[in-house]
């Protein structure tokens, strides 16, 4: 194999990025994330990007892995799989709690460990285009579509340091969505619910409907509802919904949602490994997925559960958590090549004000135009890096992991989830 | 996208190669069986290979194919399958009767576009690995063995211009495997059945069973069995069966024999397309699938294949049909990326006496190893192309279709299939 292509070093920088106080139903985003940007630097003096979770466990996958790495190829991405259960053994990261923000389906030692691999996946790609010039679409079999269309992330937040002041109600809601459509342009629009009585989630959606007329709408309480409470929203909302995410926790839930309701069913918590496929689409629980290569086990993986759906007549989507312009190229470059991707992906980023990629991507009638650079297209901004590791460096442990409950506390202290 | 890259021109090379008369439950293979070499040429000057069906109507597709690629790039294999629906609109090909022998399951337009782009793809991605200096694995993200296990296969057949003999008893049959374990090393032995009574077959497996105490031995009739005598035969070689491939047609009653018998079913028939899939699957109907990169459409679809049996928990192993080197080497190398790949893959290859690769692939201890040379790591023999080419066109139009059953009709004129 060339020598250019051999690993040489990985460097890991855990980084706490600035996030609004975004509410969901396990608390509230705190003002700090952990985020972990990995960096496969090649013996020809390529460095390759990729970016995943940064709480506590993941560094302990990551770090091992990364002393692994040096001396194999980034051509090598499949071989990751087995290296990761390999190396992850060594620190006894079996089956712990992971997903502290429960917001993201299962929690196992496995999808820990596929979180960590996509990100070193990433970086082995974007490493391999950059050294042989081609971007990393192009490493996935090429691009079908030349843009790739996101979706306005809508939260219910309070007043933070960020310029978006709080939304607390439907008027509220409307003007953020006004907001998304006039700076990014936009044409879906995501709610977060979960947060406050299923009534008020309903005139909020009501009152995206009245203000934009004909647009997808979508809404996801994360599995906060009850089967009833999420069969009576579907019938209040059915008219104006594209798809009802995660209404109840489960796929028993889901499928019994499901077949009483003509409503679209999304998810990002009842199917999240490729173990929960079968029953989920045996019992027709969803109509459509939400892909996520963080936790799917990187953009390979992605191509492969988008495969799968196509096969099952399932649709497809793409789900985001808070994220930087490294992980946004990387779905940007998975989604381009995934045939029948008819729904807008999710993305937080307009929410993050800080990244460490430049220059940052800018959204145009809300689609990001597929970048043909070689691999992501996205280059370190290598003191935004430091500054925002120095912050991590300094923290004394209160943000390192992600706690909503906790920081949901910080400001209510008997705070507790509520279930509807 | 680099110029090198772009496609310069598409040649398409019909051949008609020398085949023995190995019989099955469609008839016999003609001495001259028609395969399809495809060459794309890039603007770098560098040309990538592959190889495929080449009947009639196979020629139809891929002309209009080959007219519509210069000008796009190697990179873009997904863009394929959208480009062959398209040109082989303007040639009138839907669901025409394809597949005159019968063995490789339904017949569809669909079905043959994608026996078409597979070589494409192929080609495409010799061409790319080339002008990169990668292997064709490390285009579909790394292999993970160094060398892939094949099975002996054993026909009914007889005596032809080959040095094989006749093999038409379990005598014959024990001894055409003495002759692969001696000169190929191969570990598992698959028997082409549903050409005598079953009786004899299971003599013959038995003989084998007796000859190669402990060895994987597979037996395939092509569908030619009833449920009932599916069952008869499996009931008597449960205790030697490695697996029993396609003992009856359809999905319906290979789920009938399934749900009444411990010995897995494998098939290369009743799961062919990615549409065939969930019901299969759903209703256990085989334990194994054999893929064929030729009809999945290629060697990134092979994968997605592979990505959906692991998900359901259904085993993997390769098909195969007359083919050359090329195919043998696109095999290989996609076979290598396959976790889970834990069954030898089925090829004709050592019956053929015929190529037009060089060197000839050699297989060790029943293995080939997997090159790591750019692109599949096979040379095209252009002397050897121009001779088999010369045959198909000196041919009168009597082997320019495979047609099994005519063959047979050629010695015995009232020969019809039998089904027991």
């Amino acid at each position: 194999m060339d020598a250019k292509l051999i690993v040489d070093e990985v460097r890991l920088t855990p980084i706490l990025i600035s996030d609004p106080p975004l509410l969901n139903t396990q608390g509230v985003h705190q003002p700090h994330t952990p985020r972990l940007v990995v960096e496969v630097v090649t013996r020809g003096g390529v460095s390759g990007l990729g970016e995943t979770y940064g709480d506590g466990v993941y560094l302990d996958v990551a770090r091992p892995l990364a002393e692994a790495l040096p001396g194999r190829s980034v051509t090598d991405v499949n071989g990751l799989f087995a290296l990761a259960a390999e190396t992850a053994e060594t620190v006894g990261a079996e089956d712990t709690g992971v997903d502290a923000s429960g917001l993201r389906g299962v929690r196992t030692a496995d999808k820990l460990r596929l979180s960590v691999v996509s990100a070193f996946e990433t970086a082995c790609l974007d490493a391999l285009g950059r050294t042989l010039g081609l971007p990393v679409h192009a490493l996935l079999g090429g691009k079908v579509r030349d843009e790739v269309e996101y979706s306005a992330y809508l939260f219910y937040k309070w007043a933070g340091t960020d310029d978006w002041g709080a939304a607390l109600d439907p008027a509220g809601i409307v003007a953020q969505a006004r907001r998304f459509d006039r700076e990014y342009g936009f044409r879906s629009f995501k709610l977060k619910g979960g947060v406050f009585e299923p009534e008020r989630e309903i005139a909020a959606i009501r009152a995206l409907a009245d203000a934009f007329p004909g647009r997808p709408l979508r809404l996801d309480p994360n599995g906060a509802w009850s089967v009833e409470t999420s069969l009576a929203v579907a019938r209040e909302l059915k008219d104006v919904l594209e798809y009802l995410e995660d209404p109840a926790s489960g796929t028993a839930a889901m499928a019994e949602i499901a077949a009483r309701t003509d409503v679209p069913l999304a998810t990002n918590m009842c199917v999240t490994t490729f173990e929960e496929v079968p029953e989920a689409f045996a019992a027709g629980a969803v109509r459509i997925v939400l892909c996520d290569h963080h936790y799917w086990g990187g953009l390979h993986r992605t191509r492969e559960l988008a495969a799968l759906c196509r096969t099952y007549g399932v649709g497809l989507s793409m789900h985001s958590n808070t994220h930087l312009g490294i992980s946004l190229a990387a779905m940007t470059q998975v989604a381009a090549t995934l045939p029948g991707l008819h729904h807008a992906c999710d993305t937080h980023y307009p929410w993050q004000t800080e990244d460490v990629v430049t220059p940052r991507p800018v959204f145009r009638a809300g689609r990001l135009t597929v970048s043909d650079a070689p691999g992501l297209g996205v280059d370190l901004d290598r003191e935004a890096l430091a500054t925002l590791h120095e912050r991590w460096l300094a923290d004394d442990g209160t943000f390192r992991d992600r706690d909503d409950a906790a920081a949901m506390r910080r400001t209510h202290p008997n705070w507790t989830p509520t279930r509807w």
